[in-house]
């Protein structure tokens, strides 16, 4: 499916972000991810649990079900599946079937994340989860707010289009976190085992305005900004400024750095699942401070979507998408869809 | 269409309930049935009509047009046809040819019910409706209040499923009219022609939520209660509720007994109509004390709503059906299933 | 499509009404014609502008864009096209690509109406627009008020087929605009290049209900009443109201005459456009009698508005549209019908 080759959807055999700790509790919780309903739920000792939501008797969803115990018993007629998946009662019935045994998905929680993975259980390996500690959320000189989601009114990969071309900050978001020169600034584009990345610098430009009130400063900017995209699932960016070489006072000093993690989960062929977290280096501990920010960047995020829900629904006003034209400045775009497509091939015939 | 076979939808050469008799007057009004459009009128002297909801030169509702004495006169061109389906006037020509006729149901009115037969008339023999003095409707012990209508909001088969297995009461509808060890109770099933049944009996149990309300009584009951299905529309059903034998001053005395009656329509091939009726004989005359058990059971009603609904959308999140697995207590429900499968199979082929 | 032969939607070298003039100003505009998203806008010198609604690159719509000078900024990344649809910045690249040119439509702008031209730009000729002097618009003894927009819900040839049978103002208009007689009346048609007409009056019947309030006048009347349809767009049409010839007074003498034009576009595949304006010779000047005049016709229209609806919604219900019977009154609309197809056949094949 556009913008990846006909046919393609996206690759399972990986971790995604299925949604903030936070929205996991003691009452069943539904979402589509990859394609598929999906129960959480937490036991009582507070392991995030993930199922098929879908009793295999009636259809009925376990989300809309209830718990008893560490179990959920279906809402229709009672069937019960433990954490696992696995049928431990039917109520008409003195035995179960392994027949009944629904899918359980491996899940791990990291900082605020419940991540799942939703291919082979037996390539689920956690240490394939970006490291935490590296991204700067659980160590480092970075505060880090999270718990920010929006529902993606299109499809997963315009959001990855959106994140792996940030020229669109030049236009998309020119009354926010532009800066002039945005979009003819040089990308240093690297890649290593799983991510890619681009990154830009650019010198003594006014500050943007979002910026402007962050750091109570109207002056020219030194400006460096980039993302690392872990793909399929998390892209984690920064964006420093600094006081231009040329401040008399403090030349080059940093004026404050923020992280930005954003995490793009495929949910219905059409929608998607967009968890979205911030950290800052500066003003740290000023929850009002940090409230403020979160307040401002939704701005920048609600363009993003509002894009999103325009492109989509352009193509779905069509039979056919129409061709689309690359730029030169798509080079980083391009290999990543590519590498969205590597990777679903690679799971192609495979047991997942 | 599942949960039948693929390609079957419903059987047509059978009595339908189409609408409670309120319903229909002299202002025409239109419902989908077995998934065509229907219109609806009074002649002066009362009896009701069903045509086809479509003017058959250029696709007005009639539903949508008004009467001319007992004709229905279409409200964009003038084309007007009596109550058996006849084009008695074309505006602008100055006789009527047969081929402008359009289809007319038979129609027959039984207490407070409208049936109507969708398939081919000369076999729409009204003997074929469920007697309603049998029924407890129109004779014996039972004061019965109809005019309750719910569309579903989803395949009418869905209905059925709900309705041929009783299982479903100790869990759907766990805080109104559940009772301990329901899903365990031996089930007696019987048939005849047309009809099969279910019934269940429980020993000295608790009296469920709502009954407690209704009997003004909260000890142990001794419960029988089932369904008889006269397929493929109405199911009529019993509760009956006595002290246990263990009560020391009137062992197995009766505390009341309702009777309820379910007439499952369908309508497109994704929703469907929903007439309930339900007697009682105890408190009978008090109007008030009837309207609050409607306004308690309806809690239940839309229990069963809900789960349609929501197994009705899961279904439709699907490309292809999922599988379901079955069990031994469905024995019943798949009897069911499979004689809506032959009924509609025995049509095909035929002239309906 | 129905009611057009089964794989023919509209032709397209031909000149429809795309918007009021007051609708395109320097804010992006943004419609769906003939199956197409156009952007529209207006220069700084106020010439409007048509150009697709899509930008090539990433499928961004142009008109949730913003000007620059007389160019339209896309919103995403900045590509900008002028007003011929010319790509005439890329700002991630130094040059521009002619394959990154969009297309841009003819317009023309008559009296308030802006007409567009969808088909092959080497075809659009503006003579071919019908002369707003001869339709009465822009000079002769008629003042002409428009601005009255319809979404039409409903595919676009369900309006031609009401406007080219005007049988269904004594049935659909029964309250407002209808006469006695009228289905009965004689229908005289003509037919030129580019046009077809049908005319009918009626003697001595009672003034419609109406025209009662507008001509402060209840008796009898002699009616003559009829539409010059310009296909594929536009329909202009007259009713003329005079003092029958049995008047003692004033036999024959002229109540007042209304011009009605009524500009149909198609626009996606179940949906249209509808661009009304209306003239009339009497009470000249009088602003609030014309604002009342026109918050009468409203319920006129909406009617129409309404059948349309329900028309087809009603087709939408089946898999296979019903076949349809004509009657003679039907000549002058299967006409109109036909010429349609002859429109579209002659471009198939064609450069268009």
């Amino acid at each position: 499916m556009y913008p990846l080759a006909e046919g393609m959807f996206a690759p399972r055999n990986h971790w995604y972000v299925a949604a903030w700790s936070s929205e996991i509790g003691r009452e069943p919780f539904g979402r589509w991810l990859l394609n598929e309903p999906v129960a959480f739920y937490r036991t009582a000792d507070g392991e995030a649990v993930a199922v098929q939501d879908r009793c295999p008797h009636r259809h009925f969803p376990l989300s809309k079900s209830r718990l008893v115990g560490d179990d959920i018993e279906c809402g229709y007629h009672g069937l019960t599946f433990n954490r696992h998946g696995r049928c431990v009662r039917i109520p008409s019935e003195r035995g179960v079937s392994q027949a009944f045994d629904i899918r359980s998905y491996p899940v791990v929680e990291r900082w605020q994340w419940v991540w799942i993975w939703p291919g082979d259980p037996a390539l689920a390996d956690p240490a394939l989860i970006p490291d935490h500690d590296e991204l700067g959320i659980t160590a480092g000189s970075f505060e880090t707010i999270g718990d920010i989601y929006y529902p993606v009114p299109g499809r997963y990969m315009l959001m990855h289009d959106n994140l792996l071309d940030l020229t669109h900050l030049a236009f998309l978001h020119r009354s926010t976190i532009a800066s002039d020169g945005l979009s003819d600034a040089a990308e240093i584009r690297d890649q290593g085992a799983g991510w890619i990345s681009s990154r830009r610098a650019l010198s003594n430009v006014a500050c943007p305005l979002y910026f402007q009130q962050t750091f109570a400063y109207a002056g020219q900017v030194d400006r460096a900004f980039g993302m690392k995209s872990f793909l399929p699932c998390l892209h984690s960016g920064f964006d420093e400024f600094r006081r231009p070489q040329s401040d008399p006072d403090d030349a080059g000093g940093e004026l404050g750095t923020i992280r930005v993690h954003h995490a793009i989960t495929p949910g219905r062929l059409h929608d998607a699942h967009y968890f979205f977290a911030f950290g800052r280096n500066f003003a740290q501990g000023d929850a009002a401070f940090g409230e403020a920010m979160v307040s401002g960047l939704r701005v920048t995020l609600e363009e993003d979507m509002t894009a999103t829900r325009e492109i989509e629904q352009l193509l779905q006003g069509y039979d056919v998408v129409p061709d689309e034209l690359l730029l030169r400045s798509d080079a980083h775009c391009v290999d990543g869809r590519r590498r969205f497509e590597a990777l679903i091939r690679a799971e192609q015939g495979s047991a997942a």
